[in-house]
């Protein structure tokens, strides 16, 4: 990625907004924070903007309560560093983006980026945006601190799931290693951002385990969290991240499902795959959208109502996949 | 750490048993292939033994199948290279090691090795043995196969429980991206080792979840897996790995225990720590042994009985440490 243009700018430049998605993941938080801090070093007006809660599992990072949001904003800004965002809705302002700053810059690895930006910078093939704003950071010659280093192997082990996802890239590894050598302690970021959980999580854990079926052939596993659970182990929707991994993990499993019951007669289904069916497709069908890997719908009905439904709809395209596969090499 | 010694070795005798300890891990098994595949690329006569059933997570590895234990081998051979093994007993053979080969060698990267061999290669700050193994086949001037990466990248992952833990060096993190670069897809690679679950697994997972209990003052967290959880579940002693990590993730938690019930009234016990307790001087009490942060013991008596003793043994030198700790300063 040739950061040249993006450079330029910068050194050009005086009042910067830096901002992320909605629903920040430690990849949005731990880039806007390091990108940041990168150009308060350079002598640049930074403003790191979040419309959104900060999870608490990333209050470790340093500087994250330097993070505003818009309505902190005043006076219009030379430029917006837009981080982790396909489209501009999700980064949360009440009014077009221009109205905040100049000129508005992406730096971006979703496939599916719009290109909303007068300069965008998108690379499917990076990891993380963290990783993007590493090269960025060595491009534009600032020496890299202990308190970028952390906040970009923040975003870099979140995006990867802990090095186990398969955007896991060499360049992704050999940016962890520069940061362990400027003094981060891997062991210390991990517990922070994976394995810190309240006793009630865990508690949480043992009761959605409980509530475990497996279709007949195996195939499709799911998960109920009712708010029953939620309020027996005093727990809220953010703890229940990952829980859909359970179902996900069992050998021979395609599709996982989580259900979690919502006000007003609603579920919120989570669609997990593992190798071949595109669950987008399904979640699609009920109105709902997201990845192959990884989407997500709303049903009105009963938790009983809905699993039926929702396994039956998952076991027919199953079928029909199959069938179309099979048919291909007849 | 200088292996020229060993290359010399290497480079003047004919016939080598590579063997590791028996429970066998990641690191154990990878490093044994891995040595294994490149010593055979020198024209050497290899002999993988494991004197232990090679769990079924490993199975996915190249050249699993030709690990024979100690009965196949028939004559003497030049050299045996025993590899994460801290003292010869771990190993599991029957007899002395100078019975199966004339010079005993040593790579390991365990602080309380004894230093049984003929050459000792022992460094505690390697990450695993899987990374001396990669630096003494570089030394070795050996071209790295895909099948010796792969091998390696699990030795690595598993002894840093996939870069979360503490000796999660830069070393280790370039040797993981340089395996990467010769293919290894990290995605499959933490599937097989870390993820993909039995559904019995998951069971087993629900049952011991059901056992967890904490200390007045949050500090102590244990679980129990008895005989009759594992017969309910269908799952084997090595389905309980990682189990002791939802104990000690709990926030405030500095101490988990696991009791595992075995045959003739013995229970064994497993500890890990978190910060500042060394867990390993609390096994030793009990005629255990360990690191600070994981140790473990085997004590004499039911599970209520055992659960009680030790609960009370890690509480009074929770207050010993403290006691020890703050006059320091007094």
């Amino acid at each position: 990625m040739d950061f040249s243009p993006v450079k330029e700018l910068i050194l050009s430049k005086k009042s910067f907004i830096i901002t992320s998605h909605v629903t920040p993941d430690g990849d949005a938080i731990g880039s806007l924070i390091g990108l940041s801090i990168a150009l308060e070093k350079m002598g640049k007006n930074v403003y790191p903007v979040l419309n959104d809660v900060v999870p608490k599992r990333y209050l470790f990072l340093p500087r994250v309560n330097s993070i505003i949001k818009e309505n902190a904003l005043s006076e219009k800004k030379d430029v917006i560093i837009c981080l982790d965002s396909a489209d501009s809705e999700r980064l949360g302002f009440k009014n077009p983006l221009k109205s905040y700053a100049d000129i508005i810059v992406n730096i971006d690895h979703h496939k599916s980026h719009v290109l909303f930006g007068d300069l965008n910078f998108v690379d499917p093939s990076a990891s993380s945006v963290g990783e993007m704003v590493y090269d960025l950071i060595k491009h534009l010659g600032i020496k890299l601190s202990y308190d970028i280093a952390v906040c970009l192997y923040t975003a870099i082990i979140t995006d990867t799931g802990a090095t186990k996802h398969s955007n896991t890239t060499s360049s992704a590894l050999r940016a962890l290693a520069d940061f362990v050598e400027l003094g981060v302690r891997p062991e210390k970021v991990s517990w922070e951002v994976f394995e810190k959980k309240s006793l009630n999580t865990l508690l949480l854990l043992k009761e959605t385990l409980k509530t475990l079926k497996i279709s007949k052939n195996g195939k499709i596993a799911w998960l109920v969290i009712t708010k029953d659970i939620l309020e027996k182990t005093n727990t809220l929707e953010e703890d229940t991240e990952g829980l859909i991994d359970y179902a996900r993990s069992i050998e021979g499993v395609e599709v996982a499902l989580l259900f979690k019951e919502k006000d007003c007669n609603k579920i919120k289904v989570s669609f997990r795959s593992n190798s071949w069916i595109d669950v987008s497709e399904i979640a699609k069908k009920m109105n709902g959208g997201g990845h192959a890997k990884a989407a997500g719908c709303i049903v009105e009905g009963s938790i009983k109502e809905v699993e039926k439904k929702v396994v039956k709809t998952v076991e027919e395209y199953m079928k029909e996949g199959l069938y179309g596969r099979n048919n291909k090499f007849t």
